[in-house]
């Protein structure tokens, strides 16, 4: 079968030997597949990653899921952003059947182990035909919603933990800084969760428009005014909870210089390089960073609920449909946030069948 | 009256003018005060200090208190960790009377506004013979607590406050770095909150043994032994939350890059440098960095309580005594780790009397 791999130091569409489900799996179809912007980091950092990791396996205690040593010689799979359906069914495996649309948080289960699907030697994921997901994990697309939509569950996913992690409250006020999908995540995440003001920038006009679509109370452009001016005028210093959805090196500065005492700070935008910060700003104001990181089983499932009810409206985030051999140029387009927000792999163009 | 000030990049034992109540306020004593290592970072870093002050205070905000911009050119009082007698009562000012023992959180009200106790070019501190409190913030000292042991109320006070910060729960496990008068009042705060492992570590064996005399249930010495080794075979992979209670460079990059998936970090030490951290570690194991500063009033009150109840004794963590004189070489020798922890200030040699 067919499958884009990171081969070599870039995207590869190569022929992959055909999975077969263990007991407890299930071989799906790759209905819709969303590229992630760390798949993008991963593609110009994959070496820093996989030493990153590396560095730190040792030090994750048992709470850790897998192993994810990445042997950069080796093809690498990508691809966590899925919609499928099943095709077969491994022995003595209960669970949904073939011709069931599912998706799953991007983790497979074996015999050797729990193996995540992003960023491993050994595990097809979405960026491929075809792939093996636990039965037990998967959570079936209601009747009806598009598997491009239902593909937005993990990004959405992100967002929602994001929301959670923070702590929000009612009568808390937000700023979104950077309007990427993470930061689209979030922001709609906060209506959900009940927010009167967010309070979202990004130098992008495009983006700044999705953000007020999902539901941002106001767009700031960082080049014409001051986004704590801004906040301040709607939200009157009612307690900040301040997002960081760039992830480029000195956001964390920046925030910690700019925002007021007691400021709750959630980094949910990945960088990968050393960062400078100044303690002395956080201890003065007082203020907390939170890093997120993926989702719960439960906030998975309901960011899926939350799309297929109509709750939170993913449709604008998607701006553009690949197959696999369109994938080379959609990694380079995403690299153009004024044009691009999410574009989709159909591995098969399955979604015209 | 004399006072120790900072001038022109030292210290300085100088004649200033006494000074007088306004209504709301009363003049004081100076029994005891304790040599903070802040004021030792002062000394050392007064100019970044002032430039950092001095650039956060637009962002701060409403539920700032005072301003805290310090003229270097001009006298700068300190000493705010205090055991003072009540002289005399400004007109119309009710509480405590003269001959009462009181200690204070630093700050006093004027019709000016908020003071801040530390680091102020115009109300003198603790290190000053006598010094304005104001009526409604003192707290009286029992009857028979000893000033000196009093006034480490403000340190302890400290080390409640970022215990409160860390949402310790029953069943959290704890690591203290740095057993400075801070990591010292973090461990005695941790065995009032029911913490059954508290690992604590220092370079200087003498530290190492008050950390024991505190509370600690164990103690590293870096150079010999892994502090999450040490950890993981007490604490049996229990959540952890660590403080760090040493305020140098580097610290905080440390402790993302050893400790486990989901540990709270907590920062007490303050680093006035800029310090590099791999914001990666953060995420990939979903982190929580919280800076604590001071206290509340409520903090505050409880830590005398805990002091004079017998709670916490903190006897061990006095290791000096000084007149206004001595003020200097205490500086001096409280660089040396090893050889002492807490310095006291009797500007008038008045435990004496």
């Amino acid at each position: 079968m067919r499958a884009c791999v990171f081969r070599g130091g870039q995207l590869a569409i190569v022929d992959v030997p055909e999975p077969r489900p263990e007991p407890g799996q299930v071989l799906v179809r790759t209905l819709a597949c969303g590229i992630c912007g760390t798949d993008l980091h991963f593609l110009k950092h994959s070496e820093t990653i996989a030493r990153l990791n590396d560095e730190i396996v040792p030090t994750l205690g048992p709470a850790a899921i897998g192993s994810p040593h990445v042997d950069l010689s080796r093809d690498v799979f990508m691809g966590h952003e899925f919609c499928a359906e099943v095709l077969e069914v491994g022995a003595d495996t209960s669970g949904p059947r073939p011709g069931t649309r599912v998706v799953s948080v991007p983790v497979v289960l074996s015999s050797a182990g729990v193996h995540r699907l992003a960023y491993n030697n050994d595990y097809p994921c979405g960026y491929a035909e075809r792939f093996l997901l636990s039965s037990d994990l998967l959570v079936e697309v209601p009747n009806g919603l598009e598997p491009k939509l239902a593909a937005l569950t993990e990004p959405l996913a992100v967002g929602v933990h994001a929301v959670a992690k923070s702590g929000f409250r009612p009568g808390d006020t937000a700023i979104v800084l950077g309007c990427g999908p993470v930061g689209l995540a979030v922001i709609a995440s906060l209506v959900t969760a009940g927010a009167e003001t967010v309070v979202a920038t990004d130098f992008s006009a495009a983006r700044r428009s999705l953000a007020m679509a999902m539901g941002a109370t106001s767009v700031v452009d960082p080049n014409s005014e001051h986004v704590i001016d801004v906040w301040r005028r709607e939200a009157h210093d009612r307690p900040l909870v301040i997002f960081e959805a760039v992830g480029v090196r000195g956001m964390i500065q920046h925030i910690l210089a700019v925002v007021p005492i007691g400021t709750r700070v959630v980094v949910v935008g990945v960088c990968m390089e050393p960062d400078t910060i100044t303690p002395f700003y956080g201890i003065a104001k007082e203020l907390s960073i939170q890093f997120a990181f993926a989702y719960t089983l439960e906030e998975f499932a309901d960011s899926l609920k939350s799309i297929a009810d109509g709750h939170v409206d993913v449709t604008p985030m998607i701006t553009g449909t690949v197959d696999l051999d369109g994938m080379p140029s959609a990694f380079e387009a995403l690299a153009q946030p004024d044009h691009h927000c999410k574009i989709l792999v159909e591995p098969s163009g399955t979604d015209r069948q």
